[in-house]
This record gives C-alpha cells, sequence and structure tokens, in this order.
C-alpha cells in the first residue's frame, strides 16, 4: 500500500533539483521571467513527447540530435519566440547557447524548450544574459512556473509525495503551461516532470505515453496543432526508492490536472465539458465522434451560449463519419436524457432544465451510439469573444 | 461558339417555371416569406447531391423514397425548421403536406427541402396554410430567395441566357441559401438551380457532380457539416435547346459565384480568401492542407486581426498530416513572398507590405510545398466576433 500527499507549490519538493528564472526583456512586464532552467545536481533519464507536426521547432530537433537514451543535468526554457521554422540557423543558435552556458556551469547534454511566436530567430545575446542573472542552485518553482506562460492566465506547478508502506517515499512535481492552440494530439504546451523516483527508464517511456494519451491528448480549445508541444519527464533516482502502481497513479493524476487546467486556461473559454462518447462500434468510432464535438465550432459557441441545442450535437455525430443511427442514438446532459429515438422533441420543462445543466462550470455531455460498447471521452471547452479577441491580437 | 449573358434577377427567365413565396407565421418578420415553391408545367428531370452527414433531414430521405430518375414538377421549400432527426414522423409530415398540396393543384412526385433548427417536427398547419396564400403561376423569384434564407444577410440569385450560334437560346437560374455551418463536403445550403436546356439527363447528374466539386465543396466557413445540404438541378427541357460545352461552363460558373456568396456572407466574416496549395505530391495532400487552412480557428483570427502570422499558415500545414518539409516550402500572399528557406525572417518592410495585402477584403494565401506538382485551392474566411454572436444566439 501507498499514500499519496498532495503538496503545496512545485519543483521544490523533489531531491536534487533547483530552478529559476529571470526577466531578460522578452517580455515587457518585467516582474515576470522570460527565460528559466530546470537543473539536477546529477544526469537525468529523461523520456519525453513531442508534437506530432511535421514541423518540429528547432528545440525538438536539437533534443533528436543526441543518441537515444541520453542523459542530461539542464534544460532551459524560454517565453515569447518559439524558435520554429527557423530551419539549421535555429539549431544552430541552441548550440551557441548552451556552449555559452557551459563557460557558466558545468552542464551534461543540455536541452532547450521554447514556446511563442514562429518565425524569428532566438534573440542569442538577451537569452543568454540570463545566465548571468540565474541562481543556479535555487528552488524558484513558482517563477520558473510563471516564467514559461504565454497567453496563459494562471501558473500550472503541481507535486506529490509517494510514502511507501516501509516508510520510504519519493517525489514528484511539474511545471506547466498551456491556454489556447490545445487539441487532442497534443496542444501548445510545455510540461517538465521531474521526480527523483528510483524507476527505470522503459517505466519511465511506457508510462510518461500512456499518461498522455489520457490527458493532453484528450483535451481540445481550437483543433490546431504546434510546432513546440513538449512533455517531459526527466528523473534523477535521488531517492532510491520506487513503486510502479503508485508512480503510474500519481503521473496519471497529475498529467490529467494539468490537462484539466490548461482546458479551464482555455483563451477566453468559460466551461469545462467532458464529451463521452459510448455504445460505439470501435473505440476509433468513439474518439472520433468524442474529438468532433470538442473541436465543433458550433457546438463550442453553443456552449457559450448556454442554448440546450442538441441538434448540433447530433448534427456533428453524423457529420464525423463514423457508424451512426438516429434511431439508436440518445444524448445526455449530465443525467438528463434530451434526446432519444422515443423522445425527439425537447419540451419546456426539460429545455429549462438542460439550461440549467448547462449553466454549470463543469458538466457533461454523453453519446450513447448505442451499436456497440466501446467508448472514449475527450473534454473541451466553449469559444467566446475572448478567444477571438486574443488571437485576433495575439502578436500585437 | 455561344454566348452568355447574364441576367438581372432570377428564376422568372428560365421558360415555363413558376414561383412564389409566403409567411405562414414561422418567421417572426411578416414582410419575409418562410415557405416557397419552385414549379413547372411539366414534370422535370431532376439531379440532386445531398449532405455527407450521416443524420440526413427527413426530407433527404423522402427524396430517396421515390425510384430512381423519377421526374417531378414541384419543390416546397420551408426556412426556419430543417425537419432533422425527427425519424419516421418527419417523413410522414411531409407526405401529410403534399397531400394537402395535392388537393389545390395536381402535382406530380412533390418533393420539400428545409432548413432552419434541427430537433424539432414541422408545423403542419402553418405550412399548409401557404397553399390558400400562394399564386401557383407567379414568376416571383425575388420572394422565394429571400423566403429560403436563415443568418443570410443578402439574398442569392442568378440567371444566365446562352445564345448559341444559330440564334437559338437556352436560360438557367439559381436561388441560393448559407451563411455559415459551411464546410468543405457541402455547407449548411440549399441550392436549386433551374433550366429550360433540352439537357439529358446523365449530363445532368456528371455536370452538376463536377460543379459541386468546383464550387461547395471548396467553401469553408466553421468547418461542420449540416444535416440538410442540398443541391438540386431541375431541367423541364422547354427551349430544346442544348450545347454541352456552353451549359457546362455556365453551371461552375454559377454555382462558383454562389460559393463565393455564401462565403462573403460567412456568419460575421469580412474577408474572402483563397487557401492556394501547390507543389504537393498528391492531390490528396494538396487537398487536405488546403482545406486544413481554410477551415483552422487559428488562421481565420490571424485574418480577422489582418496580422501577418505567417507562422499559423506553416504550422497548420505541418499539423495537416501531408508530406512537407520547411526546407522546400514557400509561402505567399498574393505575389509576395514571405517564407522560404532562404527568406525566413519578414523584415519590417514586408511585413508592412503583407499587412497592406490581408486588408483587402480578398486575397490568396498560396503555399508551394516545393515537394512535387499537386495543387488544390478551397475558399475561406475570417472569424470575427460577430461569429460567436450569431452562434451563441442562434435560437434564441
Amino acid at each position: 500500500m501507498f499514500n499519496i500527499i498532495e503538496l503545496e507549490n512545485g519543483l521544490e519538493h523533489v531531491q536534487g533539483f533547483f530552478c529559476d528564472a529571470v526577466n531578460t526583456g522578452l517580455r515587457p512586464n518585467k516582474e515576470q521571467g522570460d527565460v528559466a532552467f530546470i537543473r539536477s545536481e546529477v544526469p537525468c533519464d529523461i523520456s519525453a513527447v513531442f508534437t506530432s507536426n511535421t514541423f518540429q521547432a528547432a528545440p525538438i530537433k536539437h533534443f533528436q540530435k543526441y543518441p537515444k537514451d541520453f542523459q542530461t543535468d539542464f534544460i532551459l526554457i524560454n517565453a515569447k519566440n518559439a524558435n520554429a521554422m527557423t530551419g539549421d540557423k535555429g539549431i544552430e543558435d541552441i548550440d551557441t547557447i548552451m556552449s555559452t552556458l557551459s563557460q557558466k556551469i558545468e552542464v551534461t547534454n543540455p536541452i532547450m524548450s521554447s514556446t511563442g511566436v514562429i518565425g524569428y530567430r532566438l534573440p542569442i545575446d538577451k537569452i543568454t544574459s540570463a545566465f548571468d542573472k540565474f541562481d543556479f542552485t535555487a528552488s524558484n518553482s513558482d517563477k520558473a512556473a510563471r516564467a514559461i506562460m504565454t497567453t496563459d492566465s494562471f501558473k500550472k506547478e503541481l507535486a506529490y509525495k509517494v510514502e511507501l508502506e516501509d516508510g520510504t517515499s519519493f517525489n514528484m512535481a511539474a511545471i506547466c503551461k498551456g491556454a489556447g492552440m490545445i487539441n487532442p494530439a497534443m496542444a501548445t504546451m510545455l510540461c517538465f516532470i521531474i521526480t527523483d523516483a528510483d524507476i527505470p527508464k522503459s517505466d519511465m517511456d511506457d508510462l510518461l505515453l500512456d499518461a498522455t494519451e489520457g490527458s493532453f491528448n484528450r483535451i481540445s480549445v481550437d483543433g490546431d496543432t504546434s510546432t513546440n508541444d513538449t512533455v517531459m519527464l526527466l528523473s534523477n533516482r535521488k531517492s532510491g526508492q520506487y513503486h510502479k502502481e503508485a508512480f503510474q497513479k500519481v503521473l496519471n493524476k497529475m498529467m490529467f490536472e494539468l490537462a484539466m487546467m490548461i482546458l479551464r486556461d482555455g483563451e477566453g473559454a468559460n466551461k469545462l465539458v467532458a464529451f463521452e462518447v459510448k455504445g460505439a462500434k470501435s473505440i476509433e468510432d468513439a474518439q472520433k465522434a468524442s474529438m468532433a464535438l470538442s473541436n465543433s465550432l458550433l457546438v463550442k459557441t453553443a456552449l457559450f451560449g448556454e442554448d440546450p441545442n442538441w441538434g448540433r450535437i447530433a448534427s456533428t455525430i453524423g457529420a464525423s463519419g463514423i457508424a451512426c443511427d438516429d434511431n439508436t442514438l440518445s444524448i445526455y446532459y449530465d443525467d438528463l436524457l434530451i434526446y432519444s429515438n422515443a423522445f425527439r422533441e425537447l419540451d419546456k420543462e426539460r429545455e429549462e432544465q438542460a439550461y440549467e445543466i448547462m449553466r454549470q462550470e463543469r458538466f457533461t455531455v454523453t453519446c450513447d451510439i448505442g451499436l456497440g460498447s466501446a467508448s472514449y471521452t475527450s473534454y473541451g471547452c466553449d469559444l467566446s469573444y475572448e478567444y477571438v479577441k486574443i488571437n485576433a491580437e495575439y502578436r500585437t
């Protein structure tokens, strides 16, 4: 048996890790950092999941130049510039930055992660100016979590202690950024998870993939997929302790909660809606329909308008290309049946009940396809004026 | 040789057809009709293309109950109620309406077409009340074109005369509705094209499919596909004349122009943008990338913000899953190169030029993938606050 204890704040709870952030002028607000680091006293195993976008940003290509199963003790992260679509020069810029870094501090296979606008070379001088300002033995998790934000309206930071039966323990913590452009198949998001658990590398790879599938791959703000999406798990094994079941449970929980934070912080979003599709012929069908719902503009605007217009839900299911039949389909808002073959017209009373459900900050739309037993749930949000405003003005 | 003459207004130019519209109380504004008809003196051949949505609305299912290659002389059209997701009752309601109609006027295989909200039975009494008010020998094309509008801000109506070398001629005309929810693979749109050309039925089928592919299937407002989308072509052969090349040319031109009208009338849209993808490895790749661009929320909001942020264009291409490489990709706004391998950073002067192009009501985004010779162009619009407002408030 084991106990999972949720801790306040973030990365400082994991043994042998340090972090800090400073403002280098990339971000006009000098109160908030724009370049951060996470480092470990000893080299770490690292597992990573990257964007499925063909145009992977330079930091991802730089990462992939290292040999398989390399170890690292340093991650440098910047906001405001994605270093994407910058070609070979973009990768060379990272090498230049890292060679300056290695004159300040001894590092093993340092890696970089960037988020921001696409299509501009990194301002190398600004970024390397951070190396004179960093406290390399600080534990400023709060600063680091804030420095990696772009359109995020709040920082995303979690930490857990796992206590094992014999009194030993290990720790896990994460910082994360992401708010818009979030799509099934990753997001414009960065997530850095660190642990002192003595986890085998093969477990790191497997469990990170699984947890990504159950979390970041199931959320959608606007159906776009970025060039920079990254989830990383680093372990320095400092605690000497490991319990696979406990580790998996905390990793899944932590990544799911971070994903929900991203969704709640969806640009201009006010509601968090689970789209559960069940009774589908295959898992592929269930997934396709669920993601079609969380991506549909008409569903998203109806959510914003708190309009219990189930016709848009039905139309989206029908347009998704899955096996379905309007005689076997049922639709529920939370537990309230709002459509079935026997019940095709919403009466005034039920419409009022549906409206009350839609006014909540969180609710579930369930579509029972009625043709099989496969199910899938994805998570979406409403689309508001604010979303359009934020994205029309992003660069300006 | 032949001459194509564009005529003012609409359906009245085609021999042997009548049309009218009245307000039956479905629409609060009594000045505008909500039930319309198009009829012919003699039974017509009819070709139709319907939505790819699995949940086809009752009028489409009713149409499909007729034997293949049936003839009809009467189309009844209503707005404000889609008669979709209404099951067998929805089809029975159409039979009931048509049996009332046949007590007023002799009809052959009458068909129906509906647009509006999903999930409500048709108000039969209101709709049949139209039969006492219609002038069955009127040519009120303007009224009919206005009656079928939903969120449209202007009527869509075109007519052409084709003059052949020997002095004979035939006529073609159309009315159309559609403004939002427009997607490649059809739209929430209805389009009725009538002609007095003596066109063979097999040409009608082939040319209508071709013209649909080149027009309504290439426009996108929001990526959703409705339950009711319908394009119909009716011919009563009254002119006794036909010229295939001329007919095809006018049909393509007319349907393309109607598609552009729908896009210009995209809910809250201010700009019409052609997304040309060329140099792709395959036509499937070109189509996939072009449609990904016209559907992308981030591209659409950048268009609204007039922000020459080509990074969102590139990111969308990369996320579309096609074969592509950032070293061979080039991006243009009209003729202005804004990205290529040799030219990765937008200088201030060119950014200003790009901004000037984006301020136009119409422009072209060209992405040369640089890997082959296949091309495809689709057409999209920007996403504004107005779109969210219209769709949040649609039913209320």
